[in-house]
């Protein structure tokens, strides 16, 4: 997406040196835009580990460079070249071993690797995958942004060429994935193609994705939008002032149950008692095809209380941290929340759209069997 | 209430200087605690317009020792004493227009200094009706603790003498009276009975009234707390970790519509899905005899945007501001939001409980006409 009139993705190789992967490092937005060089496997390990880039689809894209960088390591070292590709995979899938993209990436990569001979073929297999699974997540994301695009315009319609204010939660964006995002796809479809979209962006506490990132991945590309706090969705709703919601999801069930991000059930709450359409955007790849129930099955991580106590903001050019609780008072941070699928109007995949039940999912996903992944 | 180890008002008279009104400094809590000396009514002014005190129970307790040191101040004076009080009322009423509970308990200030005569007997009776406003609060408070601790107990019966979990958004607490406060009222009367009680705060973006205030208190009284964001509630209330919900309210229709800080209409709809019984704890000054329909009529203040880009939080010993919000971008930020009745399990005042709809509310207060204030 565009950042300063240019178009970027979130990972690429550097078309001036084809040793260098480069990324958006992540952790200074949206005070600071950096791109930073990863020259080795173990820079790409420590930027995905360290969360410089994070998002299930940007985390896979990644990790598929690394292996090609693995794969230039191999062929200018000494030794046997595929140890220190095994030796590289290994490396790059134990930084965020819960991420399953990043596994998915890698092996995909080990497979193509293995199947070429010679160094050079491996490079160049190497080279061509991590490129195919970057422009198969772009190209993804931009299907849900083709899919979603028609019910942003039915509403325009629907008000007389009013705007259209959509809301969304936490960062489903293009920083998510490796362009488009989900949530934003039908977003910034809408927005190139002429229609008034503005959007309402939830701050996302505790860690204020919506605030810090989906505002900034806006702001850059020049969609209209307003910050607000979690507090808040339910008034604008009471108040017509919201058309549509939609949000991204960490893993959905095959019965539609959506985990995301934690508050995403009170926003879904809110449009269902308001009549309010509630989408939830989602690369296939998300379907957990095993699991039915979302509230009873879906694990929910619990983060360290410290990212409720401190807040990371921006001060004289600077960013710190500061105490925003009760010092001596305990906290809590479950880091997702289980929206049932009786509150979803409809999900949008990179297939289509599809109501939120086992029937309409397995429908559009026949290739995909319940109970076996 | 108990603030290390000792008993705390939110204003009072100094017991060493009957010319020092005393209040608890809201600005600096929870970093720092400090008490505040007024000595004359502009300094109760000022106290009033900056917010050291906040809430409306507080403010009108402070307005109305406020008048005793007008009294105080215009008898001391070579001026007219009746129109040197009645230029210290306009004052105090000029600090914020909109709080009821200010201009009521400065009017009635106003009556009973009249009503009397001799400056010494004007400053005896304005010190008398000081101290009954501040107690008649404290008072109601403490009913509604009595009328609503038995809800508690009840649950703690029900859960066979495990700890009761109580959540609440915002501060409803005795900060923002004189004591007690309105929400937190069944929650010391229950916890001081030895019922085991534990308290969800809600952080309460975008001031973080939660996080800062209601946090202290229960700290400082020791109640056992967990502070959390406003985006999990809903997921606790999914893992049946919360037995029921208290919030306060700053206007209430007759009908039983609730106004009160943004984000409590979320909570409710949270708690009606999970059928936990949503409480809300009023004195009855806080009624609107006049509105039927809370979301159509209630109006909602809109305030500043910088409150959702900057929060305050303490670093090395100060309290300093940073910004949170992706810069460029813009905010919104309403201040209440609507509960309808119909989400809303009872009302807990100081003469009972009752259902939330016009005909329990009129039986309880046969007293009160609709329509006419």
């Amino acid at each position: 997406m565009r950042v300063d009139g240019r178009n970027y993705r979130t990972v690429w190789i550097d078309p001036e040196d084809e040793a260098i992967v480069q990324i958006i490092d992540q952790r200074s937005l949206p005070f600071n835009f950096a791109v930073e060089d990863l020259r080795s496997v173990e820079e790409v390990a420590v930027s995905i580990f360290e969360m410089h880039v994070r998002g299930a689809g940007c985390i896979g894209a990644t990790a598929g460079y690394g292996m090609y960088l693995a794969a230039l390591e191999a062929r200018g070292g000494s030794g046997d070249f595929s140890q220190a590709v095994q030796v590289s995979a290994a490396r790059l899938k134990e930084t965020r071993p819960t991420a399953v993209n990043l596994a998915w990436a890698v092996d995909r990569q080990l497979k193509a690797i293995f199947s070429a001979h010679g160094p050079d073929a491996k490079v160049a297999i190497a080279r061509r995958t991590a490129e195919d699974i970057a422009n198969e997540d772009a190209a993804w994301c931009a299907r849900i942004g083709d899919h979603g695009r028609p019910i942003i315009e039915a509403l325009w319609k629907e008000k007389n060429g009013a705007t259209v204010n959509v809301l969304t939660h936490c960062n489903a964006g293009w920083l998510a994935f490796v362009d488009h995002g989900s949530a934003t796809a039908p977003i910034y479809a809408a927005h190139d193609h002429g229609v008034p979209v503005h959007v309402w962006v939830d701050e996302t506490r505790p860690r204020g994705q919506g605030a810090r990132l989906t505002a900034w991945e806006l702001g850059r590309h020049g969609v209209p939008h307003t910050v607000i706090t979690d507090t808040m969705s339910g008034y604008l709703m009471q108040q017509g002032r919201v058309d549509m919601v939609i949000t991204g999801t960490d893993r959905t069930t095959w019965t539609g149950d959506v985990a995301n991000k934690i508050g995403t059930y009170l926003v879904a709450l809110a449009a269902k008692d308001n009549g309010v359409p509630f989408y939830v955007a989602l690369p296939s790849s998300t379907f957990d095809w095993e699991i039915r129930d979302g509230v009873k099955e879906i694990p929910i991580e619990e983060r360290s209380e410290e990212e409720v106590h401190y807040v990371a903001g921006a001060r004289a050019g600077e960013v710190i941290t500061t105490r925003v609780t009760n010092p001596g008072s305990a906290a809590g941070n479950f880091a997702f929340d289980i929206t049932p699928a009786r509150l979803i109007t409809g999900l949008i995949s990179e297939r289509g759209v599809c109501e939120a039940n086992g029937e309409a999912i397995m429908a559009l996903f026949p290739d995909h069997r319940v109970g076996s992944k």
